[in-house]
């Protein structure tokens, strides 16, 4: 399977990814870069971006990366962890990122992902890990018993 | 000031809260909780929620009762850090949260949030610090050099 | 095989742990505690306990008892991360530890580490994640590529 | 006060770095080096090089630097948080460890230290926050309430 484009990816969009307005700008094996308008409704009541949009961002450009990579060998990625420092706020302008590999095991995948205002300051930094699992555990990513349900 | 309602909070709710659709169910000084309806907007693209979800679900309920506890003296809250970790997908039904506090210095609180689906079962968990400053440094969370903007 | 009591384990402690002086209290299927007597040698320059003290004892708890659980299938336990919160420091006395056992998935468990002093202050938190792998995989924790060496 | 060379910090290291036997190798003011033999006392059970010992280190390195940049204004340096990720175990040689500064803001300053093999492979990632304390508060890094005892 050929990578998608940033711009095929964007016109696929959906989910959370949507709601928020990410939009990917750069898809590569080892780096991915994406912007977000500020607006309201992305905020905390005290008028800054929130921060759970700085680990959203992370998570969605983690995860795609790694299942771009790994699904072409019957693999899918599932989030383990997700560990955001907020340094800096925003309440203006555009929210950039740029996710950057650090590690590519068999089974774990980890990316460090800066998040930086219009001055290109650094805002928040998140660490997000990644396992890749047979896609046939989709639906149990923590490879826990199956739900009773 | 008397301690607002879960009722009132929700009535005012704006901002990412808002978008996401968190109600919150009872506020208290060390313990607060919440749900949210799982729909398409707030899932990641395999159908699951997305990880963001519970970072900032966490990240809400954290700030707003670390705030409840300190405005009245002048002081705010904002995001330190926020680690969270993904043990079992939640794909439909309701994403419950109970956000429990562990810590609470001067200058930093430390919160455990709990994330449960419909038959109780731990779904994430995150560890929220927030700092407690001053109010009128609202704008610089990480104390950092005032913006040359 | 049935499980080692802590006295047993204490006698085969080696490596780090005893390094550190750790002694092992009650070793359960999902609560390990143990102490550590503070000492010169565990503290950082300023006198206070190292942090990396904090990180080692939660480390080793949760590892052993996850080990333990998951041997006797063939599986090894390889820690994935650990992240600790530091909130009141220690300088004289004990530092207690009480292991907890949040998540036992198929190939993730998840343990949250309390270190409390003498009077039973919280003084440190950690939450550590570990991975399950079949025990052929000891040498490679991070299912990364064989070495080259 | 002239930034003590790496020799003369050696000199004078103890508590748990001497107990370790780290070494350091360039002290700047944004990056801190050093490196760690690696024998049987700094092991786990399986043989792998604990990782309480890369929080340990990274701790370490983060906490002296944001120390020795502070200190000349009457501040001191407390760690906060250490999140440490496994990603490759070290067996044998030297544990090396190089501590990049991310973020140095007026009461909290970020650090990455990644740890690396002999072939410079990565073999683990932290990330340490600092606070920023007037020296006064020193007994009690957490801003809490000053100890009964």
């Amino acid at each position: 399977m050929p990578t998608p484009t940033a711009q095929q990816l964007n016109a696929a969009r959906r989910g959370l990814d949507g709601l928020l307005g990410l939009e990917l700008l750069e898809v590569g094996e080892s780096e991915v870069s994406a912007r977000l308008p500020v607006r309201e409704e992305i905020k905390q009541p005290a008028g800054l971006v929130h921060g759970g949009v700085y680990a959203a961002v992370a998570e969605s450009l983690a995860s795609l990366a790694t299942w771009l990579a790994v699904v072409g060998d019957g693999n899918t990625a599932v989030g383990l962890s997700n560990s955001t420092s907020f340094l800096r706020p925003i309440t203006e302008g555009t929210l950039h990122a740029l996710a950057t590999r650090l590690h590519c095991g068999r089974t774990t995948w980890v990316w460090d992902v800066r998040a930086f205002d219009d001055q290109d300051r650094t805002c928040a930094l998140t660490r997000v890990t990644i396992a890749v699992r047979p896609a046939r555990d989709q639906a149990r990513p923590d490879g826990g018993p199956p739900s009773a349900a």
